[in-house]
């Protein structure tokens, strides 16, 4: 996480600003639950409420002495609470304050990152919807093969990014737990009622059982999660790379008007939004690895999960929330060629309608063997004379051919139609959620 | 994946027999609906049903010439077919019954795994219950820290592979999905509905926009959970590795008669099938990246991700049966040495007790951090002494502290009851589910 | 790991035939030694070199029975050699056999991988002699950059699999140790000697120190060199994926006479072979975290690392000596179209010399940043054209440049001689080293 | 990378101050020999060399505006330098100044790295002379095998640290190169002898070919190596955490005056600097996969490296530089318990000597099948027992041990000598290099 690959409504949360509001909350709503059970003076709350603050130089300066930040944190808020200070964190541990915390922090930045991928959503429909019917020739493998739409194009990457979202739900859902169950998880010295009401007021669960610590599991799943995002941001951002190929020109990321493009050659316009997206995913993919070797914990538990955490856990959602950010940029600003995406899905002399001429032949009564070796032997000319031959031609000059079909029915295959005739009925599968 | 490390009922699910099976019946199922249709002829189904058949060293050797597998598939069950063979796989890629067909392994993978997780938290659970009330020392950093209970150490692994099986659960329904969709994905030449009938005739979703692929987002998700799981095992058989250390002694894998701890050193017993599942957790666990590498294909479709998944396909589902029903095994047959355990929990002459006297110094007037200092400078004494002496003879001595509390009440802190009052609130939530 | 992506060079290592041979001649080895220095009869070698044998399928009985592999193994020599079997390992543990067999299996391998390796230096070197001056476009971004020669762009790859080449090498040199040290690895029951009298033996380093094991971080980072070369591989394969697109065309794998490239579409040529490399490199790559887990185990040791190695040593060696062989195929057999390089070279209209120009300009007295911006506006027009306007004409054209430069500098400017002028130099540096 | 895990003189190598320092000095050293060569006025160099300098905020704000790092940079030395500054950076690219000063700031963090792991080995050198023969308990599988010193268990890490010292020199060799070769490397704008003549200046190697940038395997090799280093810090830090649990004792970290080891448990003393050190290099060695993946660049270069490498360059060393001065730390001020060490020896009734019976047994005659058989049972016995039997005195009660060896032989058997005669040979063998 560096400031450039940064956005500061992700980044705050990350601040100790917002991280020490969240621990004066916990602790807050925990006496609030205590006083009401009689365990601790009913005066605790009020006075957390009502003088409750911290000092975070202060903090600092004390953690250095101590070495334990969430008693450096208490230390700070008695001096603004006074007497009453003595009653806070009572039975508590600090993995109750951090894990708690932690899972408001990944709360925060989950329905930000949510909101992201609404956008993103948002930017693919319009850009689905105004080119559902751009034809442009679909490869595989790098190769021509069959026309398909610039809309269903995107449409594959809407779904994805739809997936992408239910898992992010479901991830949020997963971390969004609150522990407070006191020295290794067995509620010896705080009732599991207070963890009850301080997770309702924080919007979470209750952890059924924890072992001082909120198990890490769940955040393994939370961050592979990101990976997989990640991983759809990648494929996206390699189709915007390979459509502004200059041997393809069919799409441009926007390129301002004083930007330049290469210190050396000035005629350059360079994917170099895409190619940063395709590094920052590979960053948040490799994340999950230390992720999950944080599940092992020794016994009830150690903290080694501690430094990889304090450094994904930021690391990995402002990186994502920055990509997609940027990558809904991409899309909404994308320059989109039809008159190249026409041009390349002619160039191969109608190449691509060989599945088509085999299928007919097919059910003419040709065996598939042979009508592969027909088709094959024409398609091959065709391709060897770089699409200046066309198809259509050599098809209809070959006596095979034209003893099982019609002229007719060679012009009805050649009907680039056909490929758009189901674009609504995907469309409609893959936006009707939203 | 190595025989030493698998299970039939697994490895089954990849083998050519299984594989071609299924191709067979997607081919089959497709023209159905095809010929219900009217595409095709009403014989061509019907063909299938009663002829349709396949013969893998046939295809293995029709593959060696054409280097395509499905085409050899095809012309081996056109072997057996006759005619109307040549109707089969019409308007269909190869995608479509291979990708078809692994979201059918998947799923039957994710059938096993499931119940192999259920197994597992049976055989968890009957241990919980029994040692659910078994005191015995809980553990952070490695250190002593208080009491919990063996069945509650046992009820957060429960827990976790409580989720595992969520997580699988949804894993499962992220992939079973069932794409016929033509070349390029545009149903040019396949309706839409006969991908519908198949999806529906074999128990997957009918996938709303596939690029001639099943976008491999969803295999990422797949193995990512996979690897997880793996993480949870490793926890466990860690926590069985830790407790089976000499010095400890709590609990030990069953060691079979005729079993050879060493060839050096007759006296040993050691805990090698959770070493052994600690290694095969970081396999499956680090398949999860070239899963995530395998989302971005370029364009509609490469074929880099198929050496992967054949490979990790069978590699992570086999791995992590085996480990599960390893696992299952050691838990069930786990020799639990309670005596050892109460060894261990007063080793330390009362040091757990520490937080509770210091809690009680607090509710009697003295500050959090006076109270603290009392109690490290005793605590202290009885850790030097290497548990020879015990805290509350310390305690009773320490005149700051009798002026607050009399003997009665540190009789009563120093009482391991209160370890275990909320085990049954805790198990309640944790097996509600089963 | 899987028949498909294996050749039987490398499995050969991996077969159990192998590696009880190598246990029997470690053995005997160390009672040559042994023998020697009168810890055990005279016999005893003798023995073994003239009876000493083993029989797998015993083997695999035994284990079974007494779950231990070198018990059993020992247990079926000791039924060929008889009565001095018993002094056999003597001192050794299990460890000393199969940590030293392992390194001569990394070795063997290793020599096997450096073989593949020269060949595929050789077959790039061939190739880049005959293309030394084959003009092509250099891209970055995907973009047209400025002219480069085929043989320079594989140049480049040809120094990345010479450095490829020095790593394995070392990592060859890292893995090749001996250790026979005993429990622990103190050598109390056997004398520092015998290892280093079998190291010798066996054409490797003494390990200076062992806890009972070779220590993991040697097998860390040989897997991480096998991870690093394979992403070598996965670069060059996909400069060949990216050269047979449809739109760029300039070099294609060999496609075999009934090869066929689609069951659907038979105009089809995909680059398979290169595209199947990209996903092997995945999984070699992959295999480097499991390795580096493996590096801490417990105190002296735990078995951990075995269920990995067990894997990953075949996988990994396996997989890479397939795709490097895979990948000489491809590089030798490679079609490449000079005449195609030529028409992407210039379909652009000459933007590829937008530098040169800049450079005359702020040479003729310009600044920079004007020299840059008239450049750029001409280049943009060119740009836009499609590559129908001429960048030459419309300099020529621009007054601002003519004021500056003469018609005869500009056409010396657009001269694609200039960008084979070090080619030799170049080769001469990258191909010295053979 | 935080502040809390960096320390400053690594983070200053990453500053903007020193990068664009490293620019400015490339600059200034191309320009040398470019006026040399009459390629440019002799002033350029000198103007260079005199006024030369940049303002950190300007180029921000420039950058802002062009969107390209090098040029605003440039723009701010024109600033500065005046005329002369238009024939800076002629004929060079950006790739030529970014690639060749990420090479000098890896090598200086290498610089950094290599001191790091002399300090640690020093360290370990001290504790591993002071404790040479301080018998502890050598453990495979966490159980007693046989006696070991704690000396010879700091030698293999004191060993590991070696390798790993190699290896990085290696590293650093492997990326301290120079490319100065112009757009697609094809020295078309400048002459290679100017990358000589800055290479030599700078104290790197000339890169023999580059395609613009600087081949992405040599940092994989590099990352890779760290991620290597990062797995022997945890296997250290995992020995010192599990001789610091509360069961074994033999050894503990530093711990401070006033520091707090648990906010809720006074009493505790956890070892949170190795568990520290666990977490972070967790963080360094997943930083290897993305730089791995680095490798595979489009054509002659895409960028999408970059932004991996604005992250992992400061994150790993900088990481990678914290953990290892921590370590050292932890080895200057561990707490080492020989008494411990003794007592844990002991513990086990003398079952560390049973191999060394098992031996005599063979020697005398008895095979050794039988052999082990008799020790086992004698073994367990004593492990049942808890260790309150010896060993010794079941062994010289057993008649058919007793029928094979007299008592002076038994005595001479449990003698703990025997485990340190080779200590000095092993450590002559371990430090010679020091």
């Amino acid at each position: 996480m560096i400031p450039r690959y940064s956005r500061k409504i992700m980044t705050d949360i990350w601040e100790a600003e917002n991280r020490f509001k969240i621990w004066l909350e916990i602790e807050t709503l925990a006496c609030e639950k205590m006083a009401e059970m009689g365990t601790i003076p009913a005066s605790v709350p009020k006075s957390l409420r009502e003088k409750g603050n911290f000092d975070i130089e202060r903090i600092d300066k004390i953690e250095k002495e101590v070495k334990h930040d969430v008693i450096a944190f208490l230390t700070s808020v008695a001096e603004y609470v006074g007497e009453d200070a003595r009653f806070v964190h009572q039975g508590m541990t600090s993995s109750d304050v951090l894990d708690t915390a932690l899972s408001v922090q990944l709360k925060q930045a989950s329905d930000i990152l949510i909101k992201d991928l609404e956008k993103l959503l948002e930017a693919l429909k319009k850009r689905i919807i105004e080119h559902k019917n751009t034809l442009c020739i679909g490869r595989s493998h790098g190769i021509h093969a069959e026309p398909t739409t610039f809309g269903l194009k995107l449409a594959s990457h809407y779904a994805a990014f739809d997936r992408a979202k239910e898992r992010l739900i479901a991830a949020k859902e997963e971390i969004a737990t609150c522990a407070i169950s006191g020295a290794v998880g067995t509620y010896a010295t705080i009732n599991p009622s207070v963890q009850d009401y301080v997770a309702e007021k924080l919007g979470l669960k209750s952890e059924p059982v924890s072992t001082q610590i909120i198990p890490r599991d769940r955040h393994a799943m939370f961050f592979s999660v990101l990976g997989v995002i990640a991983s759809s941001i990648e494929n996206l951002a390699t189709e915007i790379r390979h459509l502004q190929r200059t041997e393809v020109r069919e799409a441009q990321e926007f390129f301002s008007k004083n930007q330049k493009g290469s210190s050396a050659m000035p005629h350059k316009k360079n994917p170099i939004l895409t190619e940063n997206l395709t590094g920052l995913a590979r960053l948040v993919r490799s994340m999950s690895i230390p992720a999950m070797e944080n599940v092992t914990l020794w016994h009830e538990r150690d903290i080694s999960h501690s430094s990889v955490e304090r450094n994904i856990g930021p690391d990995a959602t402002v990186t994502l929330d920055f990509a997609l950010a940027r990558l809904t940029n991409v899309i909404e600003n994308l320059i989109i060629y039809p008159e190249n995406m026409q041009y390349n899905l002619e160039r191969m002399g109608g190449l691509v309608f060989s599945q088509k001429v085999l299928l007919a032949l097919t059910q003419a009564g040709i065996s598939r063997e042979d009508a592969y070796r027909i088709v094959q032997k024409n398609a091959m000319e065709v391709w060897e004379s770089n699409g200046d031959k066309q198809l259509i031609d050599l098809i209809k000059a070959d006596e095979i051919v034209t003893n099982k079909l019609s002229n007719e029915q060679l012009d009805e295959i050649f009907d680039l139609s056909q490929y758009t005739k189901h674009v609504d009925t995907v469309l409609n599968r893959v936006l009707k959620s939203n």
